[in-house]
């Protein structure tokens, strides 16, 4: 099966960045098999049982890649945003209270409809119950890593971290074969776990070949205990453990030294950058322009819903942007061109799916992602790069393909329907104590005029 | 003529804050006649030629207020963003080369109509040719001051001062009884006018009773310039000059001290916080916090779409939240209350329309914006102001009335095509020097599947 995408700004992202203003795309089954511009393009060839499709000047980029997610946490959107201490207040007295494996699925069936909605095709999930995770991504269609979380304490999955690592370690060798889905174990952070469960964990992962992914210089206990117990920092203890390596990628790494930005580098570790969860939480802004400098991939994440509220890139990119250029005070710095390839390639280098997904070249994942330039915001384009930074919102994306299946066509699902996902989260979430304290108790009726 | 919009979550932004998560509001003719709960709602009362809306538990609060825009400006969105010398490179040259009453008047159509899809009822407009802008206002039904822009120096639409002012005052003349539309005469800045000219302008808008609002403490050049000349800073010039009062609007106000900040106070002078393009310029973030304290009416701007990109103030609030709790370290400052108080009546306070428009109160003009909660980003809602703060886009705005008129009905302009003002826009770019560096030259095709 051949389906040409025609006449759109097509947006590479390869080594040379090479941007195709009018410009084609060719998927042949699950893979690219042609990129170029128009008039490179032979109209007379054949074109026996190939599908065509006009872009109309739409901007076709790689799927964006969310390097960092927890996608059971949709039931704590918009709770208790400006709490300050959220997370004992709300997040885990509920998350004891009422997250199951059933909750988990259909809050992640929700978020994976929104990621692909907002154009983002390969997600990295860290959560409870993954294996269903994993399962929704599978038959969702959507490209992911499911982490399943480990903590030392019981969490709502398990009751002890050798629970959870079994888990794991199950889900990773459910999916080895799997084209799509990946599945990794993932401790929850550097302090909540121990270093011989951080240890052991690492060992599995790299066994298996698999990311091994947690929270690292995020909050404040987290410094301060490090600190106190080891006499060092979030990453210079993981680097003693023996733990830092290419296949781990540091969430969040807000508080980090020069030093410790320099052990990243040198053991080739990649990092999720979460700047919209970061800075609501007032936690600060990570000091990516120094990583970048030491060759570390950073790609983009949203965080969960409960911390970053949406899950698209394109608020991210924007939240980017501003935080970085205002820190450095300098409006040329991060320029939407590193930006977007931070929401695609470094993304999918810092997953290490870099060789499969990130960029529209021949050989690759036919991961494509839509965005169209008809809406108000959109207009005009001088450089697609900005426009997708500076202009465009998750709601301009038209078209998703993971894979070379679509999955979004003209803003909708092609494989599900959002008002049937949604009514089935929200009536179990009716009965467990969310239901309780939600507006949404009922389903709303459709407007009428 | 009235109309009911039941079963929604009513957002009031009334001094004591009441929301109705189940409420209902009547307006009549272009006034609010009726705002409550519906459990208040008598239902067998005469219903006779009331059209009813059902909004779906759609959250209904008051149209936003964008408090400092350069609507004229859409051609140059996304042009240099990422340059350094962007004012001197692209900005000057472009606007000398190019800007005429024609693509002014272009512009702005399509500028109202973007606004208005997001939920923007109210507008300050600051640029050339203000006379065309006030028409298209007037003839699109928002709600809006346009401010003839008066600089030392020529500009696209006068050779001197003198006669910018004097097309400032046949414009507030004009507008003088207009239910919805108010001319001013607005200064560029502190240092691209002269001081008398500044007291002239100041004297004209007093006499009148428009706004005064000028960019206040935004640029370096301005602070060293005012320092060296006057040896003082921004605000401290313009109290010197006595032209710091209520009918003040300080748009930017961003390197503004304690004692500035309380000359403003006790001026009872207004802010536009532009927090968007400030920190992508690279600015920094202005003391919000301090200003509130103060007393000082603060409201969101976009800035113009050369600057800011898009002109939806969902943007604006998210930016707010997340640079002023990061700013100050403390993740329950600035809660989305308050954010949507400065997007709304705050912001109506600061242009001096608190009587009129911002709140959601019988009396006040019927300028209504219905965010629908369908959409994947906004489920579920437990505080309307966090969804519309953390989760909403500009996309979500479902209906928008201005004085009682639909302006948009289910995500769509009712009065305009917006496919054809783009369209007769795109043409006239194309007669001007930005047709040559566009890459939408021709009109876009529709995409065919």
């Amino acid at each position: 099966m051949k389906t040409m995408i025609k006449n759109g700004i097509i947006v590479t992202m390869n080594s040379r960045m090479d941007v195709y203003p009018d410009g084609y795309l060719i998927m042949e089954d699950d893979r690219i098999s042609e990129v170029g511009p128009m008039t490179g393009y032979d109209a007379y060839r054949d074109r026996q049982g190939m599908m065509v499709i006009d872009a109309g000047h739409a901007i076709v980029m790689p799927g964006m890649v969310n390097t960092h997610c927890h996608m059971g946490m949709i039931p704590f959107r918009g709770l208790g945003d400006d709490c300050r201490d959220r997370l004992r207040v709300f997040l885990l007295p509920m998350e004891f209270k009422a997250m199951d494996r059933e909750l988990v699925r259909l809050s992640s069936r929700f978020a994976v409809c929104e990621l692909l909605l907002s154009g983002v095709t390969t997600v990295m999930d860290m959560y409870y119950f993954e294996d269903a995770v994993a399962d929704v991504m599978d038959e969702m269609g959507i490209r992911g890593i499911a982490g399943e979380t480990v903590m030392e304490d019981a969490t709502c999955d398990a009751g002890t971290p050798r629970e959870s690592i079994a888990r794991g370690e199950e889900l990773i060798r459910r999916y080895r074969n799997h084209p799509r889905i990946m599945g990794c174990i993932s401790p929850h952070g550097t302090t909540t776990c121990s270093s011989s469960t951080l240890q052991k964990i690492h060992e599995l992962d790299q066994e298996y070949g698999v990311p091994f992914t947690l929270h690292v210089a995020e909050m404040d206990y987290e410094m301060s205990y490090l600190r106190e117990q080891f006499g060092c920092t979030p990453v210079e203890y993981l680097d003693r453990l023996g733990v830092l390596d290419p296949l781990t990628v540091c969430a969040h790494s807000i508080r980090v030294s020069q030093q410790d930005i320099s052990l990243m580098g040198s053991a080739g570790s990649g990092a999720a950058h979460c700047i919209g969860s970061n800075t609501k939480a007032a936690k600060g802004v990570a000091p990516v322009s120094s990583m970048l400098d030491q060759g570390i991939a950073v790609g983009l994440g949203t965080d969960g819903p409960a911390s970053g509220n949406t899950l698209d890139l394109f608020t991210q990119m924007r939240f980017c942007a501003n935080f970085h250029k205002n820190e450095l005070k300098d409006r040329s710095a991060f320029p939407a061109k590193d930006i977007v390839s931070m929401a695609t390639i470094w993304g999918a280098n810092a997953l290490g799916l870099g060789e499969v997904t990130g960029s529209l070249e021949p050989g690759k994942a036919a991961d494509i992602t839509v965005v169209e330039t008809d809406s108000p915001n959109m207009f005009p384009v001088y450089d697609p790069y900005a426009a997708l930074v500076y202009s465009a919102r998750a709601d301009n994306v038209r078209d998703v393909y993971v894979a070379g299946s679509c999955l979004v066509r003209d803003k909708r699902p092609v494989l599900c329907n959002m008002g049937e996902i949604r009514e089935e989260l929200r009536q179990k979430m009716n009965r467990t104590p969310f239901g309780e304290i939600i507006h949404h108790r009922k389903q709303a009726p459709r407007p009428q005029y």
